[in-house]
């Protein structure tokens, strides 16, 4: 696995996110690599310095506002990037905003399990929902070759904690958040629902692991930084084909047990 | 594997959505056959005249009102179920209501997605928790022997559709329910963090797919009558052991893949 991040025939990418942490670190990657896409779409909520910063840097950030649990605001927000994208589409939307809302088993409540499970797997869907007509353009205009970013794709960031399979033995015994986990194999659940329906519109669709990372949500004890992960996901990302369709990757390009 | 239901070790199980289809069928199965159980504990919302036929011919039977959505309800219903088993606690809880929220990729909203995931996730999550006192009271009756229904189990009635990796191929291409699909995986995901919780106290968790069943959910072109069903799904949870712990079964007794 190389850390040279190559999104050369890939006209636009959107990440959602995109004010910290790896949706941040993605941004910079991007812009900063040696084939950057044509225009970075950074959405957020609220628009951190850092971010501001990267978009004064590199001329092909722009910022878009994105409350990713608000519907009337991933409408306004998809109706903006169509004024971006133009007739060329969106060739690689990337569902990273996440949250983790820590609690076990007896601190759970039916609050905080809705919550997760709002952010981390109904948003993607909306948004996907919402951004299906720019991706389907760019999709068609990536003529009908093989499935990748240089067509459409549709990345949603998972998490190994969201394997049901995985969540067993020693390993399990830590990080029992409910909520997180839940919210995870949900999305799992949605990544390979829709897979199955953006497959006769050329656009593929997958979950990632980035790996345990030290960002806000990752703590300071994660074994990568921010950049190593960004650097391998990308990598992974930018190689896609169709025989990742419907998959469930880590970082490192391996197949993860659902 | 017999359709002989045996419960005779079991001195209480606890039904949710026991008004109709599979759930009305089990305290049915459960009351007529040859070992039933002491207490058949049939909880719903609305009292069905079926229920409450059963529950007039066979003394056994005792029917709690709960809504599973409703924190409230639950605390409420497990006082009465403390009142109705004493010092013996509850031995089987199984968790089987469940709606099925229909919608597709272009159908499904947001709204959707949070109601069916409340009920089949969520809703079996905070009952789980609120009859924890109650399965620890059995689990440690039943001595420090094999884990089953002679002790304490919490049993989940999941379906195949939550199955991340069946999803895929020609039979993914029916049946895209977004909202009920995703709510059963995120339940498999509940089911096995409960497991590693409970089992200090030894008490078994696992979820089971009935088949397809000819119910108001499952339509009259179902392969399987809720007698068939539940006398497979009964034989199953009678049987189990340890090794089953944490497992997500077929009504015929095989493991599925997550």
């Amino acid at each position: 696995m190389s850390g040279v991040v190559n999104f050369k025939n890939c006209g636009s990418v959107l990440i959602t996110g995109a004010n910290r942490g790896l949706g941040l670190q993605m941004v910079e990657s991007l812009a900063s690599g040696g084939f950057s896409p044509g225009k970075i779409i950074a959405t957020t909520r609220n628009i951190s310095g850092k971010l501001q910063e990267l978009a004064r840097k590199y001329c092909n950030v722009h910022i878009v506002t994105l409350d990713v649990v608000n519907q009337e605001s991933i409408e306004k927000c998809a109706e903006e990037v169509g004024q971006l994208v133009e007739q060329e589409g969106l060739n690689c939307l990337i569902n990273n905003a996440g949250i983790n809302v820590v609690a076990d088993f007896h601190s759970v409540t039916a609050e905080k399990m809705m919550e997760n499970f709002h952010t981390n797997a109904v948003a993607p869907l909306m948004i996907t929902k919402a951004f299906l007509p720019l991706l389907k353009r760019a999709a068609s205009g990536g003529g009908s070759g093989t499935m990748g970013i240089q067509r459409a794709a549709v990345i949603n960031m998972t998490a190994l904690l969201g394997s049901v399979e995985l969540n067993w033995g020693e390993s399990a015994k830590n990080l029992k958040w409910y909520p997180y986990r839940t919210s995870k194999s949900a999305l799992n659940m949605v990544s390979r629902c829709m897979a199955v329906d953006l497959e006769p519109d050329g656009i593929l669709c997958m979950a990632i692991h980035p790996g345990w990372v030290r960002t806000d949500m990752g703590g300071s004890e994660a074994p990568l930084s921010p950049e190593e992960s960004v650097a391998s996901v990308l990598s992974v990302i930018g190689g896609l084909t169709e025989k990742d369709h419907g998959s469930f990757l880590n970082f490192t390009g391996e197949q993860l047990p659902w």
